[in-house]
């Protein structure tokens, strides 16, 4: 390690202890419980319901003969492209599936478990837009994708480094994957997502993990996620069923995303949107089990709601929230590691509309049990803007929830009782000796919010929070560093990525 | 009822029910169940801390000597200020207080419960200045605080007029409870809160109540509440034991609340700060059974942090924010009502700041399983500001909280299960009969947030939030209708002000 990387490293561990106890770990374990809204009875007919939607309508299995063959072969009722199921049997089938896992990274100690007690925060996923308060609105480039890639690697109160985090607008469609994962693997040293847009570039993403891990490691390891949606209500796409099999076929980690619409691609009533996901999610977590039994995976969702005036799809909204816990239950039931929620809003600024809407979805992923949370930060504009300001302010809340999912720790040192005989009634703690002896780490201190005196606040120039975020996230870029890559895994990847550009022509559909 | 007020209110009932269903109902029956963090154990273990406080350290009453009597009395150790309870006392002293209460609305369908599965939103409380967008930071007027109680009036989405909402600095100390009871009483059919700042206000508060409900009733029944506050650390002073009395003897709901910031008035960490506030919180709500058997009363709490850079008290945060969860449990085996958290934020400016705070803040008073929730709408500044703009963004955010805790409702027809074999597979379910059947009621319907997409907000004039706001409580005002109030009523209200405020010269301290 080099004098100005050891250096760099120091830094940030010292920032990271003055920041509280809260921030710097590679992912968090909770200490708090989840929060179970449904009564056993309730998720047992929920349950019911998406028995018979599988049983009676069931799903469609589109441009993937494989797939439907995996479902013959498993005792399905395959009729045409139409696939139903006997109650039970998918439950049967995902037996296999590991309840916990673990993510690597390159750097050992950034290693994500997936599961149990886990909560991982990765930053959003698939604007094609992305935001600045000096520029506006705009398509996203390759270097915007670079520039969130360093912002999420930058911050301690974030784990992962996610995967297509805006659209590299000005890369090919067909190539975009490759820049896509060489960004992460090059500028990041924690896990990462691949590509999922076609099977063969699932497959190069994959690759590219067996460069830098090396091919038996992988065969063994989960490295790298794929992020795959249902073409909600009850149709699975070829290419996302041809995508999910390229990872688990690799024993990676797909995770299974119904995309509901409440009042569009499902029911306009919670229950039903959650029953109908809840039967999605089962068919597609199984389907990676009939290509390779114990594969990774992880049971996804994606709740949202619409404008009852303009019919327009709204996020941060008070149904999906609680329908969330409802959703963490179910994927308890099923033993899998849950992916739900994140923070999202249709704002097109980082305002107060914003930050309550974001606010109120990220909360329902910490209180719902999620494991893996996608879209923790960035998004605004209803999922197709990546905001640099709201990336920082995101963060920020991710930092925050550190300290939240520590819970109350109750022992003789934390209830103080002796402080209280120290100081007794009408004086002030300030010198306490259990007040010096818990100071530094008592708290978790937000880098953005602003806590000081109107007065004082107002000589600085009266900024808002939007504003800080601005001066943030240019600050976190100018003081970058990417992390050591040995310099053979990094010509490999690089060749590997010339030669799979060069074999095809661009394509920008 | 006039013409016009008849239109009036028919034009309100329509707006709730455009909507949703959420919102427009006089309390809210919570129907998801508190978030419950902390074992039994440990609940136990806080409690014995506090029981060792109350024992052995004590708390201080100053200027009472009835109050001093009462404890004698009762069996607690008196030595000459301090008292010491014997463990299980004060729960004992505890038992005749109800569990759940109602208070009286002058107009009957706005009576609201207190406690059980009861959540009440009331507007902020106490604030020396208000805010808006257009004017800055101003001291509050009795304007300002008549214009926020025509708000609160105004919205679909409040229960309860509040208390001294900002402070009237306008009219001198000893006079401005009179002019903001008769304000509360005159602008708004709602709930309401009296003063506490000094016995004799305290009874003239309960007098005007008398004046409106009549005596008889006032006696066997709430309608006015007083928030009194603990001198933390232990510490009870006169000025507030007294109006605390005074409630209860008028068997009127004292509302008794700690104020601790961590490590200020009390320990740095939450289990020890969480079990000094159950300690001087019993001790005052077990005062106003002393005073008189089977008053109501509210278990209160505020807990708080601070910045670790700076000593600034921080609002909004995560330790306090989870601390509510456990404060909750211990009202909860108390056996009493709670007020708890709130809606709270640092930030000067209805920005996203304020929005990330106040959410967490506000919706750990959700999951605490808060039937009070004072300061639901307005605070900015760190309590020390009013906003007009954050008190309807606030509002709105309480819209939104009636359709979370109705929670996710399971039966045949929110399953939908029909639907699915209507709709099938790849279609959508915007004219499916079931969605019909549902649309308008389905969601919760902002009407400060914009959903539209980013070329109509943009062609719009690409409007934020806190302007947004700042538009709708000038429309709110403008349309702002007050309730009919009996003229024989007012005329004795007018008499009774003008004559106690003859009867003092004003006092500006």
């Amino acid at each position: 390690m080099s004098e100005s990387r050891r250096a760099g490293r120091q830094a940030r561990t010292a920032e990271r202890s003055r920041r509280g106890s809260g921030v710097g770990r590679p992912y968090i374990l909770r200490n708090i419980p989840t929060y179970d809204v449904l009564s056993e009875e309730n998720l047992a007919r929920i349950e019911t319901a998406a028995d018979r939607i599988l049983a009676e309508t069931g799903i469609e299995f589109r441009d993937d003969p494989v797939a439907l063959d995996h479902w013959r072969r498993a005792g399905a009722r395959v009729d045409g492209l139409r696939v139903r199921f006997e109650p039970g049997m998918l439950r049967e089938v995902l037996a296999s599936a590991p309840p916990v896992f673990t993510q690597h990274a390159r750097n050992p100690a950034n290693s994500v478990q997936v599961g149990g007690r886990s909560v991982v925060f990765a930053p959003a996923y698939g604007s094609p837009f992305v935001m600045d308060l000096d520029r506006g609105r705009r398509f996203g480039t390759i270097e915007d994708f670079r520039n969130f890639i360093r912002l999420a690697q930058s911050s301690p109160n974030l784990h992962h480094s996610g995967g297509t985090i805006c659209e590299p607008t000005d890369v090919p469609v067909n190539k975009r994957h490759l820049d896509m994962v060489l960004a992460h693997i090059e500028l990041s040293d924690r896990p990462f997502m691949g590509s999922v847009t076609a099977e063969e570039r699932s497959e190069d993403s994959i690759e590219m993990a067996r460069i830098l891990f090396g091919a038996g490691f992988v065969d063994q390891n989960c490295v790298i996620l794929g992020n795959v949606n249902v073409n909600s209500p009850l149709v699975w796409d070829g290419t996302m069923t041809r995508s999910l099999r390229a990872y688990a076929r690799a024993n990676q980690a797909a995770v299974i995303v119904p995309f509901i619409l409440g009042g569009a691609m499902g029911p306009v009533t919670s229950a039903g949107a959650i029953a109908q996901a809840h039967a999605e999610t089962m068919a597609g977590c199984a389907l990676t089990q009939l290509e390779r039994k114990g594969a990774p995976v992880i049971y996804g969702n994606f709740l949202s709601s619409m404008s009852l005036r303009s019919g327009a799809p709204t996020f941060g909204t008070p149904e999906p929230a609680i329908g969330s816990m409802v959703v963490g239950q179910l994927a308890r039931r099923a033993n899998l590691p849950l992916r739900c929620s994140g923070n999202f809003t249709t704002s097109k600024l980082p305002d107060a509309q914003a930050m309550t809407e974001g606010t109120m979805s990220m909360l329902a992923a910490i209180h719902c049990g999620a494991n893996f949370i996608l879209h923790s930060a960035g998004f605004l504009d209803g999922l197709l803007s990546m905001s640099y300001e709201k990336f920082m302010l995101d963060a920020d809340l991710c930092g925050a929830l550190h300290s939240y999912l520590d819970g109350v720790k109750v022992d003789d040192d934390q209830l103080a009782v002796d402080a209280f005989a120290e100081v007794g009634p009408g004086n002030h703690f300030f010198g306490a000796s259990h007040t010096m002896a818990h100071y530094e780490t008592a708290f978790w201190d937000s880098s953005l919010a602003d806590n000081e005196p109107f007065e004082k606040w107002e000589a600085a120039g009266s900024v808002d929070a939007a504003s800080r975020a601005n001066r943030a996230w240019k600050k976190a870029l100018a003081e970058y560093e990417a992390p050591a890559l040995d310099e053979g895994v990094r010509e490999e990847l690089r060749d590997f990525v010339a030669r799979r550009k060069a074999a095809e022509d661009d394509r920008w559909y």
